[in-house]
């Protein structure tokens, strides 16, 4: 079964240099207007092809934004990228794999981050939650400085199915819980791997980590509950980057 | 030398139970008045001691605070923290601790990440910046969930001169840049470690970088061009707490 639905949600302005520089040369990202500086247009030069530029001062740039998005001069008009599902981004590729899935991750910040790190460390896609998720939008993008036009993103309808979908395609599921079974660095194994991280606050939802194969924790001092979400995937991306 | 200097800032509305839970419990807040739910008064109980209490409703509570705040049906008034300085907090202990500087690091989301981590790790102290670092505030409180009442911050005026300092008292001084001259990894010893962030975009400045004994990266995929600063120190601090 695949997680297929058409690509939802209206156009929104993009801003920031990594991000603008990343959704220019996605070419699956359709970017219908440009708003920036002579300075920013500078330094976007040919990566605009042939999209609509308008130039302009900051502070007009600015008006388009939410009040201190730091835009850096420029503002793309974008649609938000088609949907992808599992099997046509993982259906294929090297075994030695890391998927990032989210259980409701709301805050635009905290999956930006995400992006950003699972970009950095190479995972070959983020699984976020249709409705459960924050839309495609100015902040998610400026967090993710570039990597929302670089990871596959892929929006499903049910975490719990796609789990059993990860596993029957031969991924390790790692769940993160404060309370896990065993230390994340004694839970890899070699092979794909799907990182399973759950909302701060409300963590997994107990269906989510029923599909997972092991749960396991990061090791932190007692007086703190746990880390942020976003700091937590970046860890677990490092470490196991190392295998 | 000292870092010393008088407590800046005036009173400001700290939310989130996490963050409130622990400036109740840290004997060097001062917590002035305390406006809540019943039901978080319920959560908080004796914690809240003498402070003086004001029930109300939820949105009564949100109209304290800025618009959006994940405040859990608590606000507390509180003054800063009393200033730290470098000789009190790091001037006896034993060997082997993890001191963060924050070089210019301004956003109050970064900053209550590193906090954050900082106590996951059980780093011995933060050092930010005068007027280069956020002030003391409801956002920087709840990105730090607790952590800004649980780690000594020290505010100092001269981040070079506090590195010179922390040379003095014995901490290798690890600079985290992207062009750094080994992995993080191999640049760690046994001892003391300050590890020094500089504010994304900007970087660490050449003068607080050359006071630094080693300047490390971690390593990424080419694509990116660096990590979400608070990512970065997760990741720093726990790859130390396995030395």
């Amino acid at each position: 079964m695949r997680s297929k639905h058409p690509p939802t949600g209206s156009a929104f302005w993009l801003y920031g240099l990594h991000a603008a520089r990343a959704a220019l040369v996605n070419r699956r990202r359709k970017v219908k207007r440009a708003v920036l500086t002579d300075r920013a247009l500078g330094e976007l030069g040919s990566a605009l092809g042939s999209v609509p530029v308008e130039t302009t001062s900051p502070e007009a740039v600015g008006r388009l934004l939410p009040s201190g998005a730091v835009h850096q001069g420029i503002a793309l008009l974008c649609d938000p990228l088609p949907a992808l599902d599992l099997e046509t981004v993982l259906g294929n590729g090297e075994p030695g794999r890391i998927v990032a899935v989210l259980d409701q991750i709301t805050d635009p910040h905290n999956e930006g981050a995400i992006l950003r790190s699972a970009a950095a460390f190479g995972a070959a896609a983020v699984v976020v939650q249709d409705r459960h998720a924050p839309p495609e939008s100015g902040a998610l993008a400026k967090a993710a400085s570039g990597a929302l036009d670089i990871v596959p993103r892929i929006v499903t309808v049910n975490i719990a199915r796609t789990l059993e979908e990860l596993g029957e395609m031969g991924f390790w599921r790692i769940a993160l819980a404060a309370d896990g079974d065993a230390p994340l660095a004694q839970s890899a194994r070699p092979g794909d791997i799907a990182l399973v991280f759950g909302a701060e606050g409300a963590g997994l939802r107990r269906l989510v980590r029923q599909r997972c194969d092991i749960a396991a924790f990061i090791p932190i001092a007692r007086g703190m509950e746990s880390l942020n979400v976003s700091n937590a995937a970046a860890i677990a991306f490092y470490e196991l980057a190392k295998r």
